[in-house]
């Protein structure tokens, strides 16, 4: 049996560990576009902001550990061409000779590639002017250049989701004066725009410039006598013209799914041109596995989407592993879980807002709740914000939304919820859940019992006497 | 509608709050033996270590706020007989006078009182020569008079249970310095001996000296040429005496349920001879509910067990309340689900041990992991031991053990495998579940589903292809 999983990053690593589990006598070859196996990408705005010291750390294994696990790795090699009748993969090695790898079972985890919004200029300019997109570790060396050669004083991050916030506290811890547009009218716009304003109000504190409802038109070399190196053209939402004049300008604003290499092979298609895979990530394609950010996902509320996420990528290539050597394992589905730290607070969500569950055909409830992390009597509590999402008719408990400091358990708190979701629990069970509880590190109920508790109170459901 | 509860901790309070959500016309008088209405009897020791500056902070609610909610408060007020059939209760006011309180529906919530162990002289010895036992706020005034009047600079702590620890953390804060005798192997007994040496390393770390397999046989007055006020003789699992002086000595060996006015209406004991109760927390007796740490407890993996948890108290107090008012609530069972903070570290237990699985009737495996709480590349990373416990043949998660850094997020951890385990999902469906992920507040994979993908490899169960 030889499995070749093309990429090396969550989804094509994780499927050819699980196959090395599953049965040790397998050989599995990885097949990597660049020389970075099994790389953090998530990890890339701590290694800007000098938070991680050294790249080689952002490895979640070694290339010894790779090769210890019994990956065979062919890094620098670029896949070409899928031979669905002959499963043959054509593909250029780092010499540019082309070879014809034969398999057995094929993982395709080709991922995602960033979105290259309208701007004027970007086409023209590029990392040598200061100029980046970021998504790869090919980007990260990139940046890192412009950063330690040009020594920016002050850039403009496009695009305020989870990178474009990171890269924002990273490029100001880093020393930077940044100034972050976003075309939507709030930061953070996968969580609830109350939310949103708490994170705004987080950059401001650390003193990032935030232009939300502003459009980024175009981006130029500074005139002679300007100030900066570079210069970003936007209109607001009102149609008037702003600009900054930045040393470097970072584009992050969102990833499409790699697909050229199946679809050219005769996979189905789905959600956002994603490659179309069943819960067990078959593609159509006979003998053809596919998982991660270049895949269709499957929601749990939701069915088919697109939300390309590393967790869901470890899981789905897992699954592909298994299943390419003849198992019956079923992605058991996304809840959309997230959470980001931006400086001292986090950001967290699980499940669906308010329209996304209007929009799946729920009748949606929302409330808006506050508890304290810990007891306030115990010195260093923080106050949690917290949206809840139920259905009307069912009281299911739909989405959860929360905000906090850093320290205040934000992102295991949104665990709890997602792990109420994924039972299908109603918003009122949370209250029967056996949480822990110390002073220190809870309440008696805990903040998402507390959120429940106001969903039930304030919600549609009736405190009287239920049956 | 008169709903009269007994006891002005968790479960009287709760019961009084639900009853008055239920139906805002009831009346609800509440009967209170001291002047502390729902105190954080769990906070004493953070106000004994000086973290909570005034014992009026350790109020959950104030006065005013329960005044506000409508419950009629009764302080300084004790109870002596219910006469089961005329309704009525007999109490005794702040005055002395005898009274007559004539009730719809009762909620017994009186509590639990220390246990005092047959120790030499701990009959004689009280808070006016430094010996102290400690759960109610009368007991802290006591002990803090002797800290402010007797400026002790030693303790001997007898016990090693949750209480023990906190107030060995918590005098050692205050400057003391602290022995703590424990007569079992290990401290904090109630986790696995694999992690009360992770304990027990934390108190040495702090300088608390611990001597565990040691029983304590008296407390006498210091001899005249001895140092300190008292000394502690105790004898180790050997049969060696070993002697401590000190200057005060806290006895906090456990709890046992406050029956005694229910007991003497008739009311029928249960396990550890606490009050018997229906999930629905009603009594053997009409118009009797009782709750909180005097009732047997519902556990979700064990029947009726006694284990009194201030988490339980409110869910328990909560259900009486709405039963008592014609409600059909069950209180959904516990899973002895705890956290305890010891200087900088914290220990957690959800579910079962292994021997408590084994005696429950479970094939139960136990492993130990180890997990980062998050990318260890990113600054501040703590490693977290746990202990998995999963039953043999249906893999059914039965219990976790954390151990780590109190900024580890272990509390909320624990919580996301207690959502589980009420759920009854196995050990490797914790792999299932959508769980937040960023480098500086979590993994890929959580550590949770590390230690679980540690007991599927290393456990009982083939990571050969499931079906």
């Amino acid at each position: 049996m030889h499995l070749v999983a093309i990429g090396g990053s969550d989804a094509g690593i994780s499927a050819g560990l699980r196959a090395r589990e599953v049965d040790p006598d397998c050989e599995v070859t990885l097949v990597l576009a660049d020389a970075y196996p099994n790389f953090s990408i998530c990890g890339i705005p701590y290694y800007v902001s000098g938070e991680v010291t050294h790249w080689r750390n952002l490895a979640h294994r070694t290339f010894a550990d790779l090769e210890a696990a019994g990956l065979g790795l062919r890094l620098d090699t670029t896949a070409h061409r899928i031979d669905v009748a002959a499963r043959k993969l054509l593909v250029t090695g780092p010499d540019g000779g082309e070879e014809l790898l034969a398999y057995d079972q094929l993982v395709v985890g080709t991922g995602a590639v960033p979105v290259r919004p309208p701007i004027a200029g970007l086409g023209v300019l590029g990392p040598g002017d200061g100029v980046h997109l970021l998504h790869s570790m090919g980007d990260t060396f990139a940046v890192m250049r412009t950063l330690t050669e040009a020594s920016p004083g002050s850039a403009v991050i496009v695009g305020a989701g989870y990178i474009g916030l990171e890269m924002a506290d990273a490029l100001t811890v880093r020393g930077l004066k940044v100034a972050q547009m976003e075309q939507l009218p709030e930061v953070l716009p996968t969580v609830d725009p109350q939310l949103g304003a708490l994170v705004q109000a987080e950059l401001a504190t650390h003193g990032v410039e935030v232009l939300t409802g502003t459009a980024v038109q175009a981006i130029r070399r500074a005139a002679p006598g300007e100030p900066g190196r570079l210069y970003v053209e936007a209109v607001t939402a009102d149609g008037e013209k702003v600009g900054r004049a930045a040393d470097m300008v970072l584009v992050v604003v969102g990833v499409r799914p790699e697909t050229a290499l199946a679809a050219t092979a005769g996979a189905r298609l789905g959600v956002r041109g994603a490659i179309a895979v069943d819960r067990g990530m078959r593609t159509a394609l006979p003998a053809v596995f596919a998982a991660g950010d270049c895949v269709v996902t499957h929601h749990r509320l939701l069915g088919e989407t697109y939300l390309p996420l590393g967790t869901t990528a470890h899981k789905q290539g897992r699954v592909a592993g298994e299943n390419a050597l003849g198992g019956h394992r079923e992605f058991p589905g996304s809840l959309g879980t997230q959470v980001v730290k931006i400086f001292d607070q986090a950001a967290a969500r699980t499940g669906l807002r308010d329209h996304e569950a209007a929009a799946a055909g729920f009748d949606p409830v929302t409330i808006a709740a506050e508890a304290d992390d810990h007891k306030a009597y115990y010195p260093g509590s923080h106050r949690i914000a917290m949206r809840f999402t139920g259905d009307r008719a069912t009281s299911r408990l739909l989405g959860v939304q929360l905000f906090g400091h850093r320290h205040a358990e934000v992102a295991k708190r949104i665990d709890i919820a997602a792990t109420a979701i994924f039972h299908g629990m109603t918003v009122d069970g949370l209250s029967d859940l056996d949480l822990s509880y110390t002073p220190p590190l809870g309440s008696p109920w805990d903040a998402v019992q507390m959120g429940a508790q106001a969903w039930v109170r304030d919600g549609p459901v009736s405190t009287q006497l239920p049956t």
